[in-house]
């Protein structure tokens, strides 16, 4: 074990998800790269990053911006993800990613049958 | 919100992620649909199916039972799974997947530049 | 680092607990004692234990088996806690805890003060 | 469902509780309100506080703060918690909690029987 491994850090690095997100992307239509798109937005939110940027993204995706970009559009587009406005500590209305969308799709909607 | 959304359920159905995967992957050469596979595996792993068959992975992956034999195949040979030998409560020998080579690689090596 | 430590292992023996739940438990009047029993209760639960006897319960818990059945009957009482009936694999109905009660006071209900 | 109620909000306010923390507290013989200090401490650095006072922990625990402060104390004199100094983003040493201890005890040591 490398002297720089500390527990403490690990445990406080870790983001829940859904289960139900990983078994049913697929039948909503929703490709690998795409989920993993959502999943970095999921964890920038959970570091308290609410507006990553497309540069921001692509550091830890194997993509392109321009490709970056096109995923979050149409994510946006098929209403899987929104943009709202919240207003800061500073009291400056700002812009946030919001996964709502998705988790209502996936925690409240019939489910689907698998579309491939 | 439907009758049948349980927060008990949902709730019980979540798989921590460390965010170093999210953030490391690609730096470690692994595609977005390798990432998603090795969740896959993960997620089964929490619900105690600790080898899932390609053709239960492809329930829940938009790709081909041959595409997802030939990534497992890879992530066997590049070092990220391996598969182990366990006894089960019937005294017999199973095979189970282990991601300990991922974890090892993730938790204890030295960061790597980025390769794209 | 000793030879039994497997990331692989503690990875996948990880519960999620809602920050609500530890922030607001005082304010419900919950105590710290009735507080680790709900977190033993969904401990269980993760590891498909949905009805866990007194006597499971203590064994990861430093009190006696009498105290742990009248937190468990004040827990259903004050409605924190619920039994229910559920179908098993073989269709015969077994009982099971829900704390859907408790995420239900947690998630939906308005704050109240805290009682002290 | 009230209208207040995001599963967004909820889904990155949880915090992964090894399980071992659970099922083992009691055979080092921590009692549950010392568990629940310890969680509260985990549950602040998860959003980014490392060191809260006594004043912010009783906030959200049934405790005054002398009672905090001396368990405090006990945690840090029997090793399951340290302060361990740290440079800030403005190249300031700050003071911050750190349950790497802890987390040795847990993870690396051999088990021991149950002390009650």
């Amino acid at each position: 074990m490398t002297k720089s491994f500390q527990f403490q850090h690990e445990m406080l690095h870790q983001v829940p998800i859904p289960v139900k997100l990983l078994t049913s992307y697929a039948s909503f239509g929703l490709t690998e790269l795409e989920l993993v798109v959502i999943l970095q937005i999921h964890r920038f939110a959970y570091e308290k990053n609410f507006f990553p940027t497309p540069n921001e993204l692509i550091s830890c995706l194997s993509i392109e911006e321009t490709t970056c970009s096109k995923v979050l559009r149409q994510l946006i587009q098929r209403q899987f993800l929104s943009i709202e406005q919240r207003e800061n500590d500073l009291q400056q209305l700002t812009e946030v990613y919001s996964l709502e969308p998705l988790w209502k799709k996936l925690f409240l909607a019939e489910p689907q049958p698998k579309k491939r």
